[in-house]
């Protein structure tokens, strides 16, 4: 059996990934009474006159919505809340597993924006936090800050930002590798959805000068006239203007992120970017460029979204941590955590090297240092 | 301490009453490439052309939304989603331990009805069934019935029908202790909100000609004008057409029903109900009248809300085995099983006595026997 065949055994015969159990056994009158009523009353009658006290008496100080409209799923684009289920299903079982999180699947039956947002808003609160997950852009932008505004509790888009923040960290330790400087970069994106966009900004944010996100068309520049809202805010941190198609761009460019296809980054393209050259090759299942061909054309550092490759980029180095930091700190989560997260994921790596650049997923420490982050 | 202190001082020890849970572990790489990324894309693609097979590879063959507005919590009425969330937790609680169902508390910040139907359609791809609670009348009558219309699955209003079926098994048994027949009985139900309501409705179902109920004014009758559509409803139950206070018409009745406030029922109107009354004070925590005035007063069986005292009227009885029966056989929620579910409840007590006319709510019989009407 393939790793497929074998996923979809282990589904039918599990018929779901997750439980929801008591804390506590309820065996006798008494507990039904001490937990059910009558005596949950006083409780209820307590968070009725003192709203602020809901996480202390309720699980919303751990509990976060996993909200899919299942309009980015994956490799494979729109498929619904069906095919969206089991992933979000996994989500809630990485939040457990990595953060201690209660996280539960919320896939709606609808892809308009405002009734994403209004569904969210109406059930937000049986929850501490909001992580939106697999919604295409440019809606999962709109959604998101919409939601920030209307909600005072973490609300995080994964796939923009938990996959920025560790972008971000494997690229401190890649500069450190090959000795350059995140103010001296040229950075190529590959692709302008939510990870891209995300991704973009945030390296703005660790102040990189020159990042060129290329769309599926060309560079986006402020010489296009075809631009979103969007990609206008993108075509900004082009500070060089540069035009073109991908090839173009990466002719003496720094690094390459690639958040877009297979196949995509040709071997002489990376023959064609600056000495010690650094390659994140983010599609999966199947990289841009696989790593061994991209180290012959001469790439430094090279990651991917692969857990059988060296120096995977993988968002459960950063979402179990952050939500947990901010579920604990009763906080939102703001750029300067992002930023914050970064530094932290990047520093577990004390000697970084070629093959070592990012934590593994797998390594305890990690939510710690990132979650410790958030403490006022 | 008391049982109300009790309470408070458990919950703020827990902190909440749920965990979810993964059902297997992920330690290693090939558990995340399994239950998560890349393998759970197989099932993702399986259910994207495959809607009909979700239950099979998801929890929504066991999972259930118990979904509030707050609007109608216990004895405090509207308290809104903070009060109600520690409720709904324990709701879920019993789901878990009696039904073995994942039931998940969702407590809303509206209390529109329109829009309460809205977001349970929006959320509805998230779970196998759809238990409301705690939703004022009349908007949980328009709730129930538009979802019940616009979703293919299990739907109940607990505070409706889960009462009506335990009041009707207590009944069924109630009426072989004193030798009485549904046909003939004259029956007044105390209060017109959800479980009034769904107790006639039941009752008449369960072939009870003459059924009065009284609302905060008085009987229910065709003569008056000031009905509702809904009291319209159960005017047409009152067939003798009695009107008048709650004494004059519980004058000759054989069963009353209180779902109304404590004390509402005095002594001397049981002395003037019929021979070998029933009286159901299902108020809580204080219930209509307590049984050993009404024993006094006259009444041959008497039945209250509370677990300290004997034949309590629980809808833990109901609910678990209902849902348990409806998800396991992929249907919905009928009159007719409504009715087969009082039966097989009232079934467990082989030799009906005036202080044994319904099983233990932590019998765990009730949920093997309920669940089985279920099936085709």
């Amino acid at each position: 059996m393939n790793i497929y065949e074998e996923s979809l055994s282990a589904h039918k015969n599990l018929r779901g990934k997750l439980e929801v159990v008591p804390k506590v056994p309820l065996h006798t009158t008494q507990d039904l009474s001490v937990y059910y009523s009558p005596g949950v009353g006083a409780v209820s009658e307590h968070l009725a006159n003192n709203h602020e006290d809901t996480p202390l008496y309720t699980g919303t100080n751990n509990s976060v919505a996993v909200v899919s409209d299942g309009s980015s799923v994956l490799g494979f684009g729109n498929i619904g809340p069906e095919g969206a289920l089991p992933v979000m299903e996994g989500k809630a079982m990485l939040f457990k597993v990595f953060g201690g999180i209660d996280a539960f699947p919320i896939v709606l039956s609808t892809q308009d924006p405002d009734e994403i947002i209004e569904t969210v808003v109406a059930i937000a609160p049986s929850f501490g936090g909001i992580n939106l997950e697999d919604i295409s852009a440019p809606n999962c932008f709109y959604v998101e800050d919409e939601l920030k505004k209307r909600l005072k509790m973490p609300i995080m888009h994964d796939d923009q930002h938990g996959t920025a923040v560790v972008v971000l960290a494997g690229l401190i330790n890649a500069l450190k590798v090959v000795g350059k400087k995140m103010e001296n970069l040229e950075i190529v994106i590959i692709g302008a959805g939510a990870a891209g966009t995300a991704i973009a900004k945030l390296l703005h944010a660790a102040k990189v000068r020159n990042i060129v996100v290329v769309d599926s068309k060309q560079a986006i520049s402020q010489s296009r006239n075809d631009l979103t809202s969007f990609k206008q805010e993108l075509a900004k941190f082009n500070t060089l203007n540069k035009t073109g198609s991908l090839a173009e761009v990466l002719t003496g460019a720094d690094v390459v992120i690639g958040v877009s296809k297979a196949g995509l980054i040709k071997p002489e393209m990376v023959s064609s970017m600056n000495q010690d050259a650094i390659v994140f090759a983010l599609a999966n299942p199947e990289p841009e460029i696989y790593p061994d061909v991209a180290k012959k054309a001469g790439a430094a550092v090279i990651a991917t979204g692969r857990s059988d490759l060296p120096n995977q980029v993988n968002n459960v180095l950063a979402f179990p941590g952050m939500f947990r930091g901010a579920l604990d700190n009763r906080c939102s989560i703001t750029e300067k955590h992002k930023l914050a997260a970064a530094e932290a994921i990047a520093s577990l790596i004390k000697n970084p090297s070629a093959e070592m650049i990012i934590p593994s997923a797998l390594d305890s420490n990690v939510v710690k240092v990132v979650s410790s982050i958030f403490k006022p």
